[in-house]
């Protein structure tokens, strides 16, 4: 591509978003309804840009990788999710106000209040108060007014303090905030109740008698890792494998906002990469180690500051910052496939989590932020799950997830064993005898140990098994404990699961705003420069009047087009040309073919590319073949227009 | 393809099923937790058929016809529902047993109950009962014991009626026929209650209020439907047109059984063509009027019959057994799709709906049924759903949902139309005057036809008013009412809907079914026999042994392979060929290329077609290049391989 020119007018989010309406990309659900914040309906083009990215993350991942795809179902029982943990913890903090009944969640109310009151602060010290933006006025506020009240300077300082940790806090740390500070309804002066924790799943009963809870699942994740044994079967029990899915999630936001960015229902493509925690390397970590990134680390972020570091992959894993080649790997892996479909490498960056705002299972975790009008966006999570959820699963259902290695070299093993005369346990413990044998095998190493030391000095153990009365005692007639040496010949481990987790309607929303621009001169004139790719449609095909003799030509190029799998559309409506062509940079086609009635005559077409609006002529097949070396990516304009004469024409 | 030798062994579903769960197409879903029934996993070689199958209906209607796919959420708000119906009518009859608590879905219970009676007579009548098959002994049942009683002939007689007439019946049918006949839980014995209606739906609350109720869309159609305005003008407000969906939807169902056929989670694919009520015409009939399909009309079903008449589409047409065009050329496109993706013609019928089973919102419906091991499933339905849902939507949101077609010859209409002198409203009848108003200006042509009867006679009309106390009456002081003549240039309407329906994971399922089958002589090594076009894996790389100099060739064409987008995948395990090939027989796969020791000297490489496993060498480009002429679909095995020699090897 020719590219859009790089001094363009400044972006204004409006002008945007009314072509995204106009062009209906998407729209609220419901709407004739009066709609249902934090859930939208994508349209004809915005269905099919967004068909178009998920095709290329199955080709850039699934295919590349040999990646096992699985669909699993989002309907998923309170069991499952009690065990992952998000029963407990997928959960933000909200307040009541007790009066009104108005919810709100904890953190945006405190960012809220104590933003406008630092705005009142900069207008009663007379500073120049940035102009607000338009951005910030459609954003649906709580706070109406801004107040022009002057604050103490350690007030101030407080409040600077309290915004850069806004993701930081606990429930009771929000809480004592709003005391301290006296945060309340913005609307109405009214106290806000503590905040309590509201779980974000949506819950629904499975069957008719209501009894079986369920959720739907807020990640794919899950679905994937129940079937680790099967995926793994499926591998021929090759290791390292990755799986995949994409799929609907759903999340159950306090009160959403930001359009496409924070919403309800959307749709996640997800990686589950299984790797020996022994070996975490990278096959083909070669590949791609000389991609520089651009990297915002954690102790970077710690020091209060935002400062990027420009490395290469392989530089940043050889100085531990990025901890190992796999995440490394995937790191550069989804840069590729980001700049692939559109977005602009200068507005990305990988950002690492920081301790405290680490999700429940991760052990470290980077995410692709994309800058936006509504800032720096997580588009993508890349964590290492480490063995978290196969372990937390195989002790809940006592079935097996993990792998087995054959040894090279068979290994020695010294370990305490305990010895157990079943026969006598029966007698002894009755119905209650399995649950102490559970509980002896089920020791560690050094439990074992300890115990071991005190069977030999007090010539019995003493312990007490949940779900019996009484303290259980044992002596050397019941068992016998004993460091013993033996050999293994396959080593068994939990895999460690390298999640890469993209939200396509983020990544999406951001190609939208990268890819938007207006033609110099003319704000109205808007034009998305979708990478022929992603293109919700590749060619338009423009005859010049309705006239019954180009109407076989049209549909004879469009059957030949989709022979090819290149989606194209006839445009064969009165508007004028110039008009025509408009409509359809909005709607980002690359490509548009005119026939006119030289046509008729010499079969001759005019190619028209949109962002330069730069025009070839040539023969319908030298045409067609160089739209073809465009749509899929490979050929540039000049190279694919080469041996086609200029067209000069007057476009609008 | 050459096809599978038309001589096979007899289907056994348990062969099947052990291949689809050995090579995981699909499996039960959170079966480490036990399991919920109604829901299942797809696996990668499930959701890659499952995958190719939705791209092939993408490319066969939505890319074919220019339909406009959206994407709308299944979250869907409660008012929604209910106006189209489904809170009220989407439902099945259930029962419980009072003291077990165990629930049966009423149609299910009286069917079973009244089978086993009938099976019951049939021995104690010493008729040689059909022994019992594999497939039944798999369905979980409610009767586990036969026993041997004679019925009266009029009560058997009755049975029969009853069977035959199981779809049909009402809540309040099935409760007289479980009190009359004695119907109980087959466990205990144990009386059952009445039926009661069970809605279907999943039912969630959106929000953290918990005070928006909302379900899980049963259907994609309503999202399709409220967009309905924002197509229209996207398609250039030019008729007919077609919107189409493709995502899960959801069905609560009282008790899931047969495997995929029945689940609570499916995906859809949807399209919604909306047609002018007054030409329901099709311009592309004439491109499919000379397909023969086998039709079961109802009024052979009425009849008590299920003759097949197999005509052209265009003659049932042409008779009006298929009421239109567009529904004549939706059922045509519907068969050449699923012939398409393997579906035998043999086992596949359309079967038009009973007015009696029709959905709550179909004026006609037609349902291609597949033919399997658990009998003739519906597949795809074609209803005509009038203009009923953009009708009710309209209707509750006061949002027009119509078409505007500019007339060729203005229109003169006579029409009674009433005046309102405003100004004396508002005095009169302050707060409830607009509603007067919207009374007055809602009323029917018909019911202003007697009000300017009753006013001409009495000099006033009186009528009263929903929301107001007293009787209104007005003179002619108040409203003027008389029939005028007025020129319309535009009509105005409300679509109709033909929408095929297409339950994919049924579609799936029938396809496993119809592309089963095994070796002769050998009952265990299965082979499917999918076309090129759905194969979840087109290429099966196979090099002889794991020789280094063979991999680097292995490589090779993979590399090749994917360039050309072309699915595949290496198997260099220790197995022998056989073995190998034998594995990906189940998996579907139909091209092994074998990579052996004259390859390092030659590079040529051997070419396997599954279903003969015939074999021809020849370089790698000659191979490549057949390969892709057949993974398109478009070459024949004889055609593609013509020029390559045919290579005689003893397989396995």
């Amino acid at each position: 591509m020719s590219g859009r020119p790089a001094q363009q007018q400044e972006f204004t989010r409006d002008n945007l978003e009314a072509v995204l309406k106009r062009r209906f990309f998407y729209a609220p659900a419901f709407d004739i309804y009066g709609g249902v914040s934090g859930l939208y309906d994508y349209g004809p083009p915005g269905c099919s840009l967004q068909a178009n990215i998920v095709d290329a993350w199955r080709k850039h991942f699934v295919l590349e990788e040999d990646m096992l795809e699985v669909d699993t179902t989002m309907l998923t029982p309170h069991e499952v999710l009690k065990t992952s943990g998000h029963v407990d913890k997928f959960a933000d903090w909200m307040c009541k106000d007790r009066v009104t009944g108005e919810i709100f969640r904890a953190d945006h109310l405190v960012e809220e209040v104590i933003e406008s009151r630092l705005k009142g602060d900069k207008e009663a010290r007379g500073e120049a108060a940035a102009p607000e933006k338009v951005d910030d006025k459609k954003r649906k506020k709580k706070v109406k007014e801004i107040k022009s009240i002057k604050l103490e300077d350690s007030v101030k300082e407080e409040y600077e303090t309290i915004l850069a940790k806004i993701d930081g806090y606990s429930g009771l740390e929000l809480g004592e905030i709003i005391k301290q500070y006296n945060i309340v309804n913005p609307t109405t002066g009214g106290v806000v109740e503590p905040p309590i924790e509201f779980n974000l799943m949506f819950e629904t009963a499975i069957g008719p008698s209501g009894q079986l809870k369920g959720y739907l699942r807020p990640e794919t994740a899950q679905g994937q890792f129940l079937n680790f044994n099967k995926l793994l079967e499926s591998n021929n029990a090759k290791m390292p494998f990755a799986s995949a899915s994409i799929g609907k999630s759903f999340r159950n936001e306090i009160s959403p906002r930001a359009g496409l960015l924070r919403v309800r229902e959307f749709l996640m493509a997800e990686i589950e990469h299984y790797v020996d925690p022994e070996d975490k390397s990278h096959p083909r970590f070669d590949e791609i180690k000389d991609i520089k990134l651009r990297f915002l680390a954690k102790d970077v972020q710690s020091a209060g500051k935002t400062d990027i570091t420009e490395v290469t992959i392989g530089e940043a894993v050889k100085t531990g910052m990025v901890d190992n080649q796999t995440l490394g790997y995937f790191l550069a892996r989804i840069y590729l496939f980001l700049i692939k479909i559109g977005v602009n490498p200068e507005f990305l960056r990988f950002r690492q989590h920081m301790s405290n705002e680490m999700a429940h299972y991760a052990a470290d975790c980077w995410d692709a932020e994309i800058k936006s009008s509504y800032g720096w966006i997580e588009c993508v999570g890349c964590a290492d799950r480490s063995a978290y959820d196969l372990s937390v699963h195989a002790a809940r259902t006592n079935e097996k997830l993990v792998v087995r290695k054959s040894l090279d070299e068979p290994l020695v093993v010294e370990a305490f064993e305990i010895d157990i005369e079943k026969k006598k346990f029966g007698p002894k413990f009755r119905k209650d005898a399995s649950k102490v044998e559970n509980y002896l095998t089920s020791r560690t190493d050094c439990e074992k140990e300890t115990m071991a030391a005190e069977l030999e000095k007090n010539g019995k153990v003493v312990f007490k098994v949940e779900g019996m009365a009484d303290e259980v005692e044992l002596d050397r007639n019941f068992i016998n404990i004993e460091k013993r040496t033996r050999t293994e010949h396959v080593r068994e481990y939990v895999p460690n699961v390298i999640e890469p987790s993209f939200g396509i309607g983020r990544i999406l929303y951001s190609v939208l705003e990268h890819a938007y621009w207006s033609r110099a001169g003319d704000e109205a004139r808007g034009v998305l420069s979708f990478p022929p790719l992603v293109a919700p449609t590749k060619v338009l095909v423009v005859p010049l009047s309705n006239n019954e003799e180009l109407n076989p030509i049209s549909r004879g190029l469009i059957s030949q087009l989709r022979k090819f799998g290149i989606p194209s559309k006839v445009d064969d409506s009165s508007a004028s040309i110039g008009k025509r062509y408009a409509r359809n940079d909005e709607l980002g086609t690359p490509f548009g073919i005119t026939i006119d009635f030289q046509t008729i005559k010499d079969q001759t077409v005019t190619l028209r590319e949109r962002d330069t609006t730069k025009q070839v002529r040539g023969s319908q097949d030298a045409i067609l073949e160089a739209v073809r070396a465009m749509s899929f990516g490979t050929a540039s304009w000049d190279d694919a227009t080469k041996d086609l004469a200029v067209f000069e024409a007057q476009e609008e």
